[in-house]
C-alpha cells in the first residue's frame, strides 16, 4: 500500500469515528432535554452500541495497520497528530475487551437517568449499585491502562494529561489554606451582603431572553447552535457548526439561569471556534477538560461577574426583569452576585469557595478508586468534609453527594479539572490583561475583542496542542495557582474591606 | 452452524439495522425542528454514512448466509415474517450499488434543505437541478428492481405492496368523476359558506395548549413522544417508546395546526401501539404508506371534522381561542371547518378535493419516471392541471410545485398512498360502525374505544400483515372506493343542501 493511499484511509477512519460521535452527541443531548421518559432504556441501548462500534474501530486491525504505515509521519502536522492521537486511544483502548466497553457505556446512560430519580427523590440507595459499578469499571480499566504512582492517576489522564496526584498534592493544600484565610476574612468583615435580596420571582421565559441576549453578545453563534433546557446544564459540540447549549432556569433564582448560560456558552465559543482544518479530526475539539472550563470560567467569573459587565448590561437586565428588580441600585447588584457564603450545590457556589468544593469531590474519588473508602460509606463522607471545609452540614444527599451527574456518567478524574480550569484561566486573564484593558473593553461591550483574544491563543487549536502546552505558549508559566489567589484577594478585599 | 445460533445472529443483525434506523430518524427529526442552519451539510454526511452501513447490511454476507439458512423456518412467526421482509430488501439492495445508495441518501437530505429554501424564495430553478438528479436516481434504482407493466410499480411497491399501475388507473379516473360532480353540486348549492370568519388571529402559544389536549384526548401517549414545531409536518418513530409529532402554527389560521397535529397523531398512535413482541424487528412499524394514512385521516377527519367531535370539544376550544372566536356559534364553525373550496395547498385542502389534489401528483410522477415529462417543464404542467381538475391556477410555484417536501425527500411513488388512505380509512370506518355507534363515542369523547379498535384490528400488527391483507382481515374486502364516495356524498349533501 503507498503512503498517500494509507494516509486517505485513515483520514476516511477518522472522519466515520467523528461521524459516529456526532450520532452519539445528538442522542445524548437529546436524552437530556428532550426525549420523551419511555424512550430511555432503547436508547441507551442505541448509544452503547455505537460507542462500542467507536472502540472498535478505534482498536481495529485496520487501525493498528495504519498506525504502523504512518508512525513517521513527520510533513503534515494535522495528520502528525491525529496519529498521535489515535496511537494513545489504540494503545489505552485495545487493553478493553469490547464487550465490557459496551456495558459499561450502557450502564453509564441508564445510571444517568437513575441518578436523576435518586435526586428528586432524595433516595441515595437507589443510585448506590449504580455507582458500585461504575467505580468498579473505573478502577478495572485503571489496571488495564496501568499507570505510575497512583491508580488515579490513570483516569486522570483522560482528562488532563500531563497532571498527576503529585502535582495536585502539592497545589491544592496551600490553595486550599488561602481560600480558607480569605473566607475567614470574609466572615470577619464588617461588609454584611444579603443577596436574598434578588431571588425575586422571574419568570422562565424572561431569563431565556436575557440569556440569549448574552450569548449574542458574547459572540456565541446562533447559526451554529441552540438554547435549551435541561436539570443539569451542559454544553455539547456535535461539530464545530453545531455546539448547542442547555440552561436551567429557576423561577425563584436568575442566577442559576444567567452564569450558568454564560459559563456552558464560555465552552460553546471554544468549540465553534476551533480551526476548520481539523473538522472530522480527533482535534476537533477542545484540548483537555481543564482548557475548557478555563474558557466557561473565564466568561462567567472574569467577564459576567464584573462591575464593568453590569455597568454594560444592567440596562438590559432591567428592562427584561420583572419590576421588582427595578428597585436595586447597581453597586448593591454588583455586591449580592458576588456574596461569599459557603453553600451547598456546587455549580451555585461562588468563585472563592467553588475550589472547596472541588477538593472534596477529589479526595472521596481518590479513595474510591484507590479502594481506601466504600460507596456505602460515601454520604457520610462527604457530608463530614461540607462540615470540615465549608463550615456546613448538607440536610439531604440531593444537596450532598447526589448533586452532580458526573459520577452516574462515569466520569472519575474529571472532577479536579474544574480547580485547575479557574487556575489556568486566571494565569490567562493576567496575561490577556498585558495586552489589552480587559476592564474596559468589558464595560463598553467590546467582547468580541476577548473572544478573539481566546480563540486565537486557544480556540483555534482545538487539540492539537496538549493543556500545558498552551498554557506554556500563552502565558509563559507552567500550572501556578498565585494568579488566582491574587485575583480573587484582590476582588474580594475590595468587595468586603479587608 | 446450528439453526438455534442463526437465529441468534439473525435477531441481532436485525437489531443492529434498527439501532441505525433509530439514530437515522432522531438526526431526520432534529434536521427538521431543531438542528441550527451552518450544522447541516456536516449532518447530511453523517446520514448519508449511517443509511450506507444500514445498506450494507441488509446486503452483507452474513445476511445472505442467514437469510440462506433460514430460510425454510415456519415456526416462529416473528422470525419468519423478519426473514421475508429481509430477503425482500436484501434482493432489492443488492442490485444498488453502496457508493450510488449514499450518494442518493446525501442528495435527499440536502435537497430537503434547498427545496425550503426555493419554497421561501419562491424560485424553482434553484431546486430544479435537485429534483432533476432525484427523478435520475429514481428511474435508474426502478431499472435496477425490475417491474411488470409500467416502471412507476417498482417505485409503488415500496410504499405500497401489491397496488399498481393498473389499479390506479382503474381507480382513480371514476373517483375523480365523482368528485368533480360533487364539487360542481356544492358550487350550484344554495348554500354558502364562508370561512374566512374563522380566520382570526389565534397566537402560537395557544394553539400549542390546544393541540395538546387534543393530543391527550386521543390517547396520544407523551411519556413516549412530544409534539414539537417544524416547517413541513411529520410524525416520526424512533422506536414505539418514542413517537414523536410534529406541527406548524399559522396565527392567522387555526385548522393548520389543530387538523395537522390530529393527523399527524394519528400517525402517531399507530407507531405507539405496534405490539412490544416486534421491537428490533422490521415489523416495528406501520405496514404502508397507505394503511399509515388512513390511521391519520381517520382522526383528521372522520373524527375531528365531525358535528360530534365539536360538540364535545368546542366549550374547551373557546376556553383557549382568543376572545373574538366567542361569537362564533358551533352550527356555524361545524360548517366553516368543513368548506369545500378548490385550494392550492394540498395539506390544507378540504376532504372533498383533497384526492384530486393526489391525482396531479401521481399524473406527473409517473409521466416522470416514464420519461414523458422533463423537471423542467414540471411547473407548467402543475398550473394546468390544476386548472383542468380544480379549476385554479397558482401564482407561484411556492404555492404549486414546491409545496410539498416529498420529491425533495427522494419519494416518488408515495403520494397515491395518501388518496389510498382515504379509501382504506372509509372501509375501516364502515366496519367500525356495524360494530360500535362511532358517532356517539365521539360525542362522549370516549375516544379510547376508537384508539382500541384501530389497535386490536391494525395498529398491533405493525408489518406482520400486508397493506391488503389487514384490510381484507378488517372489512371483509379488498380495495373499494364506494365506502369513500358514499360517506363524502352523504356528509356533504347534509351540508350542502343537494
Amino acid at each position: 500500500m503507498s503512503k498517500d493511499q494509507a494516509k486517505q484511509e485513515f483520514t476516511n477512519l477518522m472522519k466515520e469515528m467523528k461521524q459516529y460521535e456526532e450520532a452519539i452527541a445528538l442522542m445524548a443531548w437529546d436524552l437530556r432535554t428532550k426525549a420523551p421518559k419511555k424512550g430511555i432504556e432503547q436508547r441507551s441501548e442505541v448509544i452503547g452500541m455505537f460507542a462500542q462500534k467507536v472502540h472498535q474501530l478505534s482498536t481495529s486491525d485496520e487501525m493498528k495497520r495504519l498506525l504502523e504505515e504512518l508512525r513517521e509521519e513527520t510533513d503534515d502536522p494535522i495528520l502528525k497528530r491525529s496519529v498521535e492521537l489515535a496511537k494513545k486511544d489504540f494503545e489505552k483502548n485495545e487493553k478493553i475487551p469490547d464487550q465490557e466497553y459496551k456495558e459499561f457505556v450502557m450502564l453509564r446512560s441508564k445510571a444517568e437517568s437513575v441518578w436523576e430519580e435518586a435526586k428528586n427523590t432524595n433516595n441515595f440507595s437507589l443510585f448506590e449499585p449504580y455507582l458500585e459499578k461504575i467505580v468498579e469499571f473505573n478502577r478495572r480499566f485503571a489496571n488495564y491502562w496501568g499507570y505510575e504512582d497512583h491508580i488515579y492517576n490513570a483516569l486522570l489522564d483522560q482528562y488532563e494529561p500531563g497532571v498527576t496526584v503529585r502535582i495536585l498534592d502539592e497545589v491544592f493544600p496551600p490553595v486550599r489554606e488561602k481560600l480558607t484565610e480569605l473566607v475567614q476574612k470574609i466572615q470577619q468583615s464588617d461588609v454584611a451582603i444579603d443577596s436574598s435580596k434578588i431571588l425575586l420571582p422571574f419568570p422562565k421565559q424572561q431569563q431565556e431572553k436575557f440569556s440569549l441576549e448574552i450569548l449574542k453578545a458574547m459572540g456565541y453563534d446562533f447559526s451554529s447552535g441552540r438554547l435549551d433546557e435541561t436539570v443539569h446544564p451542559f454544553a455539547i459540540s456535535l461539530n464545530p457548526f453545531d455546539v448547542r447549549v442547555t440552561t436551567k432556569y429557576d423561577e425563584k433564582d436568575f442566577r442559576t439561569a444567567v452564569f450558568g448560560t454564560i459559563h456552558e456558552g464560555g465552552h460553546a465559543l471554544y468549540e465553534q471556534n476551533i480551526d476548520q482544518s481539523l473538522i472530522n479530526t480527533p482535534m476537533a475539539t477542545g484540548t483537555s477538560m481543564g482548557i475548557h472550563e478555563s474558557q466557561s470560567l473565564f466568561w462567567e467569573n472574569f467577564v459576567a461577574r464584573t462591575n464593568a459587565f453590569w455597568e454594560k448590561n444592567y440596562d438590559l437586565f432591567k428592562s427584561i426583569a420583572p419590576s421588582d428588580f427595578q428597585e436595586i441600585e447597581l453597586p448593591e447588584f454588583y455586591k449580592m452576585i458576588n456574596e461569599v457564603k459557603p453553600s451547598f450545590i456546587r455549580i451555585e457556589a461562588d468563585e472563592l469557595t467553588y475550589c472547596l468544593h472541588i477538593m472534596i469531590r477529589y479526595e472521596i474519588e481518590k479513595a474510591l478508586i484507590s479502594g481506601e473508602v466504600q460507596v456505602k460509606d460515601v454520604p457520610e463522607l462527604w457530608n463530614s468534609k461540607m462540615e470540615e471545609y465549608l463550615g456546613i452540614r448538607p440536610a439531604t444527599d440531593s444537596e450532598g453527594v447526589l448533586q452532580d451527574i458526573h459520577w452516574a456518567g462515569g466520569d472519575f478524574g474529571y472532577f479536579p479539572s474544574y480547580a485547575l480550569g479557574y487556575m489556568y484561566a486566571a494565569q490567562f486573564r493576567d496575561k490577556m490583561k498585558e495586552e489589552h484593558h480587559v476592564e474596559e473593553l468589558i464595560r463598553q461591550g467590546k467582547l468580541s475583542v476577548i473572544k478573539k483574544w481566546l480563540t486565537e491563543n486557544i480556540h483555534q487549536y482545538g487539540k492539537m496542542k496538549e493543556p500545558l502546552e498552551i498554557l506554556k505558549d500563552v502565558t509563559g508559566e507552567s500550572l501556578n495557582p498565585d494568579h488566582l489567589m491574587n485575583y480573587l484577594e484582590d476582588k474580594y478585599s475590595k468587595i468586603y474591606k479587608f
